[in-house]
Formats: structure tokens, C-alpha cells, sequence
């Protein structure tokens, strides 16, 4: 797995030694750094060679037309796509007239390492050009936690075994040349040139450019400042500007043993609205201020940060090396895509990559908003925000789509809707309720008054109009939400998703409560006693199909009565399904892409017994493909919940390996946050158990065989509570903040000054779901007995 | 209606008097000429001013690109359009130098009139140039239905108070420009200049162009040859040729009295495979024919031919001489589209404009070929034969798409599929069972055991398999056909949709039978006789979903568990629906835009009770918005049926007068020749009350209060039969072929030498069915007893 991709297994760094030319597309996502403001894939500093370069600022954006054969009413006309920005981790090197670049000449070690505490890539190289001169470089990167605005990049060179003339080029480069993007309509079209210049400056060390992007008119500035040691006195240095290219140059000739040392300061800006001069400033500002903290004491910041990061998040594994790097590694990334982000969007590559154009979806309110609700809460919170700035759109949106309150789009990065493809888009209504259900995940998880004020009324109570207009009562009294497409992409267009139903049913409940509690919002919303009363009484009323005859729930309505798929007659590379096969099939058979009506087992429990859950859990672990990387996490909770360990740890590695074992082939596009979010909860609400509600906070640990020891900490309602699960034990403490009663399988436990330890009840042993031929998880843990059994 | 769109109200021609210039374009697809294989739209003589240029020739396209945002698998990549070919209809004329235009000068009188029994269009102008040079002009087109390849004008000009120079230019013209075209999807994408130059070449008054497409690489040939008749013996006579243009030069002097006549022939040939030298030949040889026949004897032919199709076509109504005109104004254009056709398709607008990109649809099995069958049957098996031809196109498309059998295209010109919005074009899938359907009803009416041998059995058996593969059986035993679209086009994706269950259902049933007695075709396609016992089996167990608590057939399976469209908030300026409100929201409520489940009532209305039909036809009206004009003439039949007879007179109006009235505003991009056939069927199913199935003819004539007489003729098993209703009594009469033993309003009548006269029986006076607020139809008979019910 991470081994044969060329990563070390270690428990708090990824490393690769050697370079894979081929792969290098994935390793720079796999080493993209960003603090949610920023983002840098993991290039190489001299930029050649390269799988796709990549600097990106959270939210800016290009426009780019979508084009439609056959128009309808309410198509968008244009999506937003995320664009390379101006280039400011690039560093050249000449060693006597040669460049080096590792394709030429000998590399004779080249090491990379993702440091996850530090929260910096360093790099390792001795290297002999095609000459026979050797050099040795080594440098390290960071996009700061502590200054939104910075990346620093520290490059030392030393000759080796004589003395060599050395040339650095520091560059800011606009417009760079992008390879073609692929025909997957996944990856994301290719701009070429989006940036128009608007003015480039220079003043010693530092330089500036200024663009602007052609159709979205936004306004980007980068800066870059630079600090210069060299062992040899002589140094010759020239700065140049021109529209798309800043350049300075370091020149001089260095004796073995001599080391030439640039520290670069990179600083980026960007508004819709501020002027030239204000964006500049705030550059020159920001490179300011990381000159004043200097190299070592960004370095410093960075770990401290961490650390503190770390103190409430960690999660501890033995018996499985691959995932405790793993789940780090994931919410290391969590954290970057999220930390500084401040009231913008997470997508669904973060910022490591171009994939889906930039865009976020709902992944980030069902999978990725829960770790960091219970891990870094502000962070949360302010993806949240961003939703309430883009509500003015999604109230528009509904007005178009003939509905009261708000819909939210299915993906976007600015708010408008993106989706051109609306059976899988702007039908797949659930977003709204998952927004409803991170709502109140966070307001369980912190207590946060201001934002139940401020945030969660308004949503609610749009969201909750949605609904209500969304959906109708029948002649039976039940209320029914029908054409709309669930959280599985291979059924579209259908009644009363259960899934669906279940998030509109808490939105609509919880939007009541919370009109009542937040008066002045409803009142200002004109939120009436009877708009109210017609939420909770749709919520009562809410339609839930049930299949009595096979005794499990169908998906949506009439889901059971559909021709299953020929799983038989499937050939392992006919999937994914949906590249071999067209929707129109897919969406009218019994498949599953990903969890749905398994989703809501996990997220919306408490509406099925534990004998539904069981029926539900094994008739579509039957069907369900797996062709997105959405799906494992959940299959992993439920298997865990319904105690089948051995598959949940198969589906655990499935999740959290994503990136680091490039499960998708597709890692080159940019990492999958949500997949990596649920390595951490198959861990933490698998086996782990956890569950939050009502301000109830349960566990119920149970391990694998091949997980000796589990433990996590969380953030929960100003607490940090430390859990480590053993094979028959789990024990609880409470690292900071005031007692609370838990729950540990079933049993209440008061947690206070001491660490309280309960016993695992045994559990019986169970059959073994099975799935499509083929699409079984790659088993994990040593179950010895089950590899027979596929 | 037809009057106030400026032609007068007379039984056997369309006439117009003056010139409306807005209209140009909506007169033109009026005044088309076509014989199925040559189209020319009524663009005057002089070309300028026009609304949109058009020569067609059947089935000969351009490829166009269907972009997608998000392309998914089984997507056509591109799409057949029709293209104006080379114009050879242009005369110019030059009057003492002023060129002929109707916008200069003054036109003192401008008439054209189409001749439904003549066959052609005739122009008579008095003209006064702005020099005040005063000219009278009259000119006749024709496209004959007796030369396929031939057009032919006559045009005869002179002047009218003293003597003039006389300048005429008769021209070819290839790659006119063309005005831009609407946004509207559902008119044809512009195509400039699709016609590259291969040759052009001149010998005396006769010349030839032959050009070839770009992309889709077919070859066409025009030619064009000229007789001059001059009263003046010095006649100055030039023919010029370039890649775009030819151009016959005529110029004399006229005294007042004196007449200068051309007649042009025209002839157009085309293929995708014949070489340069084959074209022109067969263009020089079709000029050839036409001069021998010379101008008279192409005129005497088309009489000819077009007297013989009255004989067994006409339908004579008294008491609205509105739809008396409508309807043969239907059976001219649908003639036209499907003379001479022979094995091409007959396209939705056939070929008098562009709408629809040119292609054909299931309309005209379903709509057209009734008509042709008992009209015209040699042209509806032509039609049917090139479904035939384009059946291995069908096999590879339903490969493609994971099925068995063969699934024809939703909308195309040459076979492939050219739909770019799978949800209301492949899953469309009834097409399939349209086209058996036409071919029952062509066996059924002709007896035509050739055809049940080389076309019937392959489709037939072909589209079995494809039934019985997309649908499967249930833990019931029922067999259901899930998430398909039926003919509304505001539902799609649903399961079991009774008109699509049907047509299925009778597709396997008869395919069976076929099988049966075509052994060497089955033999020969692999048909076993469990192959044949599985089709009968699923057309028995074929579930058709009902509504026990309201007591209706939904259209689709839970179609009347939805919500109902808000009619009561819904502006008349929100219709047509589609283009103010989302898909998602049409296709999960309750509301219709064409009939379905009444079309069901109509063609399959042996799975009916009269009970159910009665309750059915009243729900269904209640919904149906008639957004499109595949609606109307299905409510007049089942009205009739239902003794509704008011309300029938009132949709065979509207589906009558489509293109007279201009209902949809967009006649200009052609005529809607299945709405023009419902007129026919409105008139004959309806009010004639005639159905035909398994050998048994039946009507059950009865009129409204607005028609006192309804007589009609039809084709049926080799004979020529007249059915005259009148308000109390039907008169049947064989007018050729031996006896036959029909039956009206349930009594068998032998029908022999002499006319059989029967009463018809009195009906109840039933409860209007409504309509949604403001989508009744326009109240066409004298009733006023109803005025006040709406």
C-alpha cells in the first residue's frame, strides 16, 4: 500500500526516498502544503520537472461558460474554477551553467518529508549535473498557520567535492504553462492565461506582481522578500520585473564545505473590490511581518500551533502502522484545508489540488466538519460562516427554482450553483440538510450561543422553509419529498430518500426549536407560530418507506422493486460503473455508488432498531459497488457498530489509505479531504462508537483483530477527553475542563479528576456481509478465517 | 384564427392577399413545397426579402458538436442538422434597372395561393418601382410528386403601361447566408457555409453545381435548365457559373402587352457514396426528363397524382369552414412530406424548415403514419422500411447502452442517436414500441405479407429483446419496466408508465406471433421458442399500475401520489412551463404537458374499461397543459370517445389550425406535421369514432353541434371505403375493393355494392371535463351553454 507507493511508514511523517518522475502529480498532492488560505502543491522549488503546478488562494476564481446541447430553465450558465495563481515557491539553481533538474545528470539521493507535527516539507538532495559537478540542496517549505497571508521557503546549496559557480533565480511567475487536463469531467478545465497584468514592482529583495483575472474579474497581488547568506563574501545579486515574471538573482562561486542560504518570504493577497495600492500594501505587509519573525521563529510558530492542534485531535494505533500514519496524515491535511480558511469554503480537494474544479460539495458538512467540530471547533464554525455569506444566493436560487428559503448549491466556490448536470446536482437537495445537520453536530459539540444567534437561526429557518415547500402531505397525512436524488449517485430522481427525508425531518424539528429560543431572528425572518407549527408537524409527518416484505428499508420509494444490478455478469473493469455504463441504467437498478440509506444507519440512528440496522447494513452491503471514495468511511462505522470488526477495519484502510496509497488513481488531482475525514471517524465513531446527540455523548469501543490498542482525543463542549480502547478495556479521561457524564456502551460514567476505566462486553460473533463479486474491501487486520469465505 | 393570420377561409387552397412582411418566415413553411425528398420553403421568388431561406433534400446533414459541462457515458457526440442546400428557386428580376423588391416601390397587388388539389404555388404581383415603372409578374412553383428529383417554376412578367427594360437572373445559390437563429433548443443550430465547392459547369440555359459537406462528407448536386418564351424576339440570353453561384442572365425590351416567360427546371441529387461524375449525370438526366415533360405535362401529372391521393384521403366537414380548409391543408403537407420520401425518414416539421434541427421523432409513427396508412400506405411502409435500414444502427446503440435487441433513436436524421438530454430523449424508450405500434397498424390495414416478411418480423423480434431486456420480473411475477420517460415531457424516469407498458406489452405479444409465422426470419435472427415463450410471458404478466382510493390509472407508477401543480398561483405568461420552471419541479408534480395515460385511452384502449377510460380521461384533463402540440388531438379523440363532443370540436380546432393560426408562435421554423395529422385524427377517430385492430374496422361516428356533416374516405385491406356522419344517421359505402364486415357503434355491417345507412345511437349529456385554469382550449362550436361553465 503507502510502502509500495514509495512513502515510509512512520508514525509522524510521510517520506519518500528517491523520485518517482511518473508519479510526481500525486506526490504533489501528497506533499501540498496550505493553511485553507493558501495553498501549494508540492512541486519541486526549481519548478521542472513536474505532474501539475499548482498555487492556489482559497476562492479565486475564474468563470468559465457551461455549455449545454439542450438549455433548460435554471441550467447555470457559468461555473467557477479554481486557477492556478501566481507561483512564488520557485527557486532555480545553475551549478556552473548547468541546471539542475533531476532529469538530467545523477541523482544520487533525493529524499522528501512531510513532517505532521512540524507542519513543514524538506527536502534532501545530492545531485551531480551531466559536467560531474555535485551539489548538495537542501530545503524547507511552509504555508504558515500563524500568518494567513505567508509561505516560506528556507534553500541552502553547498558544493560537494569542489568549488563551483552557483546562480539561484527566485522567481514569482504568473501564467504559468499547464499540461492538458484529462477528458475526466472530475478534473478541472484547463485555463490557460487566466491572468491579465496589472503591475509588477520590485524595491531590494522584494518584488510584487499584480494581475487580474479576465471574466471574474478578481484582483491578485504577490509578494516575495528575501533573505540572503552565503559563506563566500561574494555575492552578486539583480532583481528584474517584468508583467508575469519577477526574478532575483544570486551569483557566486562557493569552496566545498561553503553553503549559500536564501530564506524567501512569499506573501499573497487577493479581493473582488480593493484597489491596486490597498493590495499591494497589504503584501508588503504581510512580508513584513514574516521578516520580522524570521525563518526560526515561523518554524517555531508553526510547531506550536501544532502541537496545540495535536493535544485535542491525535488519534493512537497499534497493530496498524499504515493507518496510524494514515489518519495523521489525514488530519494533518483536515487541518490545512480548513485552519485559516476564515469564513471560506473547504473543497473537496482542499487546496492541494485542481480536481472538481476547485468546488466544495456536501462531503465537507457530513464528513469533513465533524473532525474538525470535535478537533479544531473555530474552524468549523467558520466554514459554517462562509455558508451564511453565500445565503443571499441560495435564497435567489430557490426563487428560481420556484421554492421558499434557501437552497444551497450542490457545488460551487463562490455560491452560485455549478452543477450542469442537475439530476445529480441541484435535485440532490440533502446538501441543505446536511449544512442543518453540521449546524447542529457543532452547536452539540461547543454550546456556542453567539453562533446559534448569529449563524445557525437564519440557516435553519431558511433551510427549513425549503422543506416545507419542498415537499407535500399525501392523502394519508404523511409528508413526502419526492423526485429528488440522495446521497447515492447511481439513483437519481426519486421519492422519499430515506436519507433525505431524515435530514429534512431534524432540519425542520431543530429550525422550530431554534426559532422559538432565537426570537428576535424569527421575528426579523417573519417567522410566524404557524410557519413553526408546519415544520414540526411535517417533521411528525415525515414519510420513512419501509419494505415489509423483505423487511429492510428501500433507499427511496419502490428502491426494492427495481431489477438488481448483474453483478454477475460484471467484469472488474467495467467499474466504476458509471464509465462503462449510462445513468439511465444505473439510476433505475438496484447499485449502490455509496452509502445512502447506510448513511443515515450512521448519522440518523436513532430511527431504526438495531434488527433494521442489521437487515438494512447486509442487504446493501450486497449492493453497494463502492465506486466513490464517500462511501468506505461509512460502511466502516456501520460494520463497526453492527460488530463486524474485521470488515470495518477492511473498509478503515480503504478510507484512510486514499491518498497515500492513490486507492482512486486520481491523488494527481488533489488529495479526497472527505475520504481522509472518514479514515478519523471509522477510527473514532467505528470503532470508537462515538456518538454526540442531545448533548449525549456515547462510546462504545470495540477493536479488530489487528488493532491492539485504539486512542483519540476530542474537543467537546470546552473539554478535551482522552479515550483509549484496549481488547477487553476502554478507559476515559478527562485531560481539561469540568466533569461530564458520558456513556460507555450503555452505561453512564462521570468523568472527572481520574481516568475511569470500563470493561468491553464480549460480542457475538456474526456473519460476514457480503459484497458485489469483486468489490469487497482489501482485507486489513489477520482474519484468516474470512479470506476463505471471498 | 386563419383569417386574422392573414389567408382567406376557402376549402381547397390557402390564399393569401397583400404581404405581410413580419411574417415572411411563418408563410414560408405555409407555403412550402416538398414530395418528401425535395423541400422548398414559400420564399419569394426574388429570395429578398425573406424570413429564413430553405432548401432541403431528405436526410441530408451536417454534423454538428453536442458540447456537454458534464459528459457522461452513452452521450452522442455529435448531431445531424439539416442544412439549406443549394437554392435553385431564385428569379430576380431587374425592372429599367431597379431591382424587383417589395419593400421599394409600391406594390399595388400581392397574392399567393397554395392549391391543394393543383399541387403547386402561384404569385400574382402588380409591382411599381420606385422610378414608377409599373410591372405585373405571376409565377407558379412546383416540387412534383411524380419526378422525384424535380422542382419547376414558371415565372411570366411584363410590363403594364409602357414599354421596359427587362432583366431576369435565374440563379443557383449555394451557402446563403442565413438569419441568425433563435436560442430556442428546439430550433435547427445555424450552420454557415457548410457547402464546399467541387464543381460547377454550364452548357446553354443548363448548369450544375456540386458541393460536398465538411464534416458529414456528403455530396449534392443541383442543376437547373430553362425554357424562355418572349413576345420580344430580341432576347439576351448569359450564363455564368462560379463555386457558389450560376446564373442565367435573360435581358429584353417589353411593350406594354407583351410577356417575357421562364420556366425553370430544377433538380437536385445527392449521395454520401456516389462519385462527381455519377451526381451530375443523374442531375443532367433528371433536367432531361423534366423538359420532355415539359412545363404543362409536370403540371397535368401532379394533378393527377394528387387527385388519386383525394380520392381515398379527403375529408369533407360542414359547419366550420375553418377546419374544412385545416384539414386538407393537414393531408397536402403530410402528403408532401412522404410521397416520395422512399425509404428516408418523414421529419417532424418534414422538410419545410429547420425546427427540430430536422429530425425525426416517434411523432410520426405514432401521429403521422396513421394518416399514411389509410391514406397513403406505399408511403408509411417507405417510412417504416428506413427504420429498417437504420436497424443496425439501433443494434449497436442498445449494445452500447447494455441491452438486448435494437432501441432507435429519440430524435435523429440518419440513425444515430441525436439527443443530448438522456431524461427525455433515451429513456424514452417507448419509441420502440411506437414503431411496432405502426407497424400492427400497417399489417393490420394492408395485409402486406412482403412486408411482414422483410421488415415487420426483424423490428418486430428486435425490439422484443429489447423490451425483455429492460424490463424484469418482480417478487410478484409482475413484469415492470422501471425508470423510463413516457410521452409527457413533464414526467421522466419513472417506473411503469402505463402508455410505455402497453406499447411493450404489445410489442412482445405480436413479435411472438410474428416469430411464429416468419420461421425463416426467426430462424435466421436465432428466435427459439423459449425466446418467443419468455415474450409472451412478460407481455402477460405486464404490471399496469392503479389507483384503488382515487379510482385512476397514474400515468407512471405513485404519478398521483405526487404533488399537484400549483395551477391556481400559475400565470397564463408562465406557459409554456418548461421554459419558466426547473425540470426537477415538472417532473415530480402532478401536471401534464401532452397526453400519456389519455394517449394510452386512445391507442390501447382495449386495456381499458369504459369506467376507467371515463374517470381517467377527467383526471388527466384536470392536469394537462397542452405545452405541447402532441396534446391536443389525442384529448379530441378520447373527448369524442367519451361523448365530450363540444370539447372535442374544441381540440380538433387547435390541433387543426396549428400552422394556419400559428398556435405556437413558430410555425416560421416549420410545420408541425403531427399536429397536422391529428387534425385528420381528430376528425376520423374522433368524431368518426374509427378504429382498427386484429381485422376488425370499426367507427361510431358522432358530431358536434358545430359540424353538420362529416364524410371522410380511407384505405383500408385494398379497398376505398366513405363514411358519411350526419347528426343523427352514418352512411357507410364501399367505393372499391371487395366486401368487407365493418362495425358502428357496436353492430357488424356487411358492406357490399351498395351504401348502408345507420342511426347513431343518442348519448347522455355528460359533465364537461376541466381543464387547469386558463388551459381549456379555444371554443371553436356554437355552445354556449358551456361559455359560462369556464
Amino acid at each position: 500500500m503507502s510502502e509500495a507507493a514509495g512513502y515510509s511508514v512512520e508514525p509522524w511523517a510521510v517520506t519518500e526516498r528517491g523520485l518517482d518522475l511518473d508519479g510526481l502529480a500525486r506526490s504533489e498532492s501528497v506533499f501540498a502544503l496550505s493553511n485553507g488560505h493558501i495553498g501549494l502543491r508540492g512541486n519541486l522549488d526549481e519548478g521542472d520537472p513536474h505532474g501539475l503546478p499548482g498555487t492556489y488562494l482559497n476562492s479565486f476564481y475564474e468563470l468559465r461558460p457551461l455549455p449545454y446541447a439542450e438549455a433548460g430553465y435554471g441550467y447555470p450558465a457559468s461555473g467557477q474554477t479554481v486557477i492556478n495563481v501566481t507561483n512564488g515557491k520557485l527557486i532555480r539553481l545553475l551549478v556552473d551553467d548547468e541546471p539542475f533538474d533531476v532529469r538530467y545528470g545523477t541523482v544520487s539521493s533525493h529524499e522528501r518529508r512531510l513532517d505532521l507535527r512540524a507542519g513543514t516539507l524538506s527536502r534532501q538532495v545530492e545531485w551531480t549535473s551531466p559536467a560531474g559537478d555535485s551539489v548538495r540542496i537542501s530545503s524547507t517549505r511552509l504555508v504558515s498557520l500563524t500568518h494567513r497571508a505567508v509561505a516560506a521557503i528556507s534553500y541552502v546549496v553547498e558544493p560537494v567535492d569542489k568549488a563551483l559557480r552557483i546562480v539561484l533565480q527566485s522567481e514569482l511567475v504568473a501564467n504559468e504553462e499547464l499540461p492538458p487536463q484529462s477528458k475526466d469531467p472530475r478534473a478541472a478545465a484547463a485555463l490557460s492565461h487566466p491572468l491579465v497584468s496589472e503591475e509588477h514592482t520590485a524595491h531590494g529583495t522584494r518584488a510584487v506582481m499584480i494581475h487580474q483575472t479576465r471574466q471574474s474579474g478578481l484582483r491578485v497581488a504577490a509578494g516575495m522578500r528575501h533573505l540572503v547568506e552565503c559563506d563566500s563574501q561574494d555575492v552578486d545579486q539583480e532583481m528584474t520585473t517584468e508583467p508575469d515574471v519577477c526574478r532575483l538573482t544570486l551569483a557566486t562561486r562557493l569552496e566545498p564545505g561553503q553553503r549559500l542560504r536564501l530564506v524567501k518570504f512569499v506573501a499573497y493577497g487577493w479581493s473582488s473590490q480593493r484597489t491596486r495600492p490597498a493590495l499591494l500594501d497589504q503584501v508588503v505587509a504581510a512580508l513584513a511581518g514574516a521578516h520580522v519573525a524570521g525563518w526560526d521563529g515561523l518554524v517555531a510558530e508553526q510547531r506550536a500551533y501544532l502541537d496545540e492542534y495535536w493535544a485535542g485531535a491525535d488519534v493512537e494505533l497499534d497493530g496498524d502502522p499504515e493507518v496510524q500514519q494514515a489518519v495523521r496524515f489525514g488530519l494533518f491535511h483536515i487541518l490545512q484545508s480548513a485552519a485559516r480558511a476564515e469564513q471560506r469554503p473547504i473543497p473537496a480537494k482542499g487546496l492541494t489540488g485542481p480536481g472538481y474544479d476547485g468546488h466544495t460539495f456536501w462531503d465537507t458538512e457530513t464528513f469533513v466538519l465533524p473532525v474538525l467540530t470535535y478537533t479544531q471547533p473555530a474552524a468549523a464554525a467558520d466554514a459554517l460562516r462562509w455558508r451564511l455569506l453565500t445565503l443571499p444566493l441560495a435564497l435567489d436560487r430557490a426563487r428560481e427554482l420556484g421554492l421558499d428559503g434557501a437552497t444551497f448549491p450542490w457545488r460551487t466556490l463562490r455560491g452560485w450553483e455549478s452543477s450542469a448536470y442537475w439530476p445529480a446536482g441541484t435535485a440532490a437537495f440533502h446538501i441543505n440538510g446536511d449544512i442543518a445537520d453540521a449546524i447542529v453536530r457543532y452547536l452539540d459539540a461547543t454550546d456556542d450561543a453567539d453562533f446559534e444567534r448569529d449563524v445557525a437561526a437564519e440557516i435553519l429557518i431558511q433551510t427549513a422553509r425549503l422543506w416545507r415547500s419542498l415537499g407535500h402531505h399525501d392523502a394519508d397525512g404523511w409528508f413526502r419529498i419526492d423526485g429528488v436524488t440522495g446521497p447515492d449517485e447511481y439513483s437519481a430522481i426519486a421519492d422519499n430518500n430515506v436519507y433525505t427525508n431524515l435530514v429534512a425531518q431534524q432540519n425542520l424539528a431543530v429550525a422550530a426549536d431554534v426559532a422559538a429560543r432565537q426570537s428576535a431572528a424569527a421575528e426579523r425572518l417573519g417567522v410566524t407560530e404557524e410557519e413553526m407549527a408546519s415544520w414540526r408537524d411535517a417533521a411528525a409527518a415525515m414519510l420513512i418507506p419501509y419494505d415489509e416484505r423483505l423487511g429492510v428499508h428501500p433507499q427511496s420509494e419502490a428502491f426494492t422493486d427495481h431489477a438488481r444490478w448483474d453483478f454477475a455478469h460484471t467484469r472488474s473493469d467495467d467499474y466504476p460503473l458509471l464509465l462503462h455504463h449510462p445513468y439511465f441504467d444505473l439510476y433505475r437498478k438496484q447499485v449502490v455508488k455509496q452509502a445512502d440509506l447506510v448513511l443515515a444507519l450512521h448519522l440518523h440512528g436513532h430511527a431504526f432498531t438495531p434488527e433494521q440496522k442489521d437487515r438494512d447494513f447486509t442487504y446493501y452491503e450486497a449492493l453497494t459497488v463502492r465506486d466513490s471514495s464517500l462511501s468506505a468511511p461509512t460502511q466502516a462505522i456501520m460494520a463497526a457498530e453492527l460488530g463486524h470488526m474485521e470488515l470495518a477495519h477492511d473498509y478503515l484502510g480503504e478510507a484512510a489509505l486514499v491518498d497515500l496509497a492513490d486507492v482512486w488513481l486520481n491523488t494527481s488531482d488533489g488529495l479526497h479531504m472527505a475520504s481522509l475525514a472518514g479514515g478519523w471517524a471509522a477510527l473514532v465513531a467505528g470503532f470508537g462508537g462515538m456518538r454526540a446527540r442531545n448533548h449525549q455523548l456515547t462510546f462504545a469501543p470495540r477493536l479488530p483483530a489487528g488493532i491492539t490498542r485504539l486512542a483519540f482525543r476530542i474537543r467537546y463542549r470546552g473539554r478535551r477527553i482522552a479515550v483509549t480502547a484496549r481488547r477487553d478495556e476502554a478507559t476515559y479521561e478527562l485531560l481539561e475542563g469540568p466533569p461530564i457524564t458520558i456513556t460507555s456502551h450503555g452505561a453512564p460514567l462521570d468523568l472527572g479528576n481520574q481516568a475511569v476505566r470500563q470493561p468491553i462486553p464480549p460480542i457475538d460473533r456474526k456473519d460476514r456481509p457480503t459484497q458485489p463479486p469483486g468489490r469487497a474491501p482489501r482485507p486489513r487486520g489477520p482474519h484468516p478465517a474470512h479470506h476463505d469465505d471471498r
